[in-house]
């Protein structure tokens, strides 16, 4: 269950990917849980937000540019392992972004 | 349907826009057409993403701060004749972002 990123006080930054997958799992459901699992135990690493319908969205968020490097390099590595990103995604775009501002309201829930 | 945005080359800005809904439509997917449309006419309107599942997440895309400044007086001025955020949203963030740079493949089809 994605929630809302709680990130701290801008500026930091976002990695927003946008894919749209092939048919059937073949691995996915797991390579993605490793991801957000290597990425939630990297320094550096503020937070995360997904979700999926036509296209899924995937929202990473870094304290700075050397962290999503880092980040990129692990996964990579891991999409290499099994057999690339073609079997996966029909078509994805990353996007690195730095956040300049925010605002909002959240739950404290 | 939403579908992955064909931006132009990097520079350019991203408001990402996550939230989580209350129960129940009140006339939300009225409003959201409103402001995709409002959006799209836009000078500066470079794309848009969306997606839900347990959280909602757009992402807009956009040539500079000023257009985005321009949509959101519109959208605002949207949001407030229909009685405010709280009706629609129980909890939401905006992030306004500069995207530094892009990759990955899309279909032309």
């Amino acid at each position: 269950m994605s929630e809302i990123a709680k990130t701290p006080k801008a500026p930091y930054y976002a990695v927003i990917f946008t894919s749209h997958r092939t048919d059937g799992d073949k691995g996915y459901g797991e390579m993605a849980d490793k991801m957000v699992a290597l990425g939630s135990k990297q320094s550096g690493f503020l937070g995360i937000e997904s979700a999926r319908e036509n296209v899924g969205i995937t929202v990473s968020y870094w304290k700075d540019l050397e962290s999503i490097k880092e980040w990129k390099k692990d996964t990579e590595h891991l999409l290499a392992q099994k057999e690339g990103k073609n079997k996966w995604y029909a078509e994805f775009k990353v996007r690195i972004s730095k956040v300049e501002r925010d605002y909002g309201f959240l739950n404290n829930g």
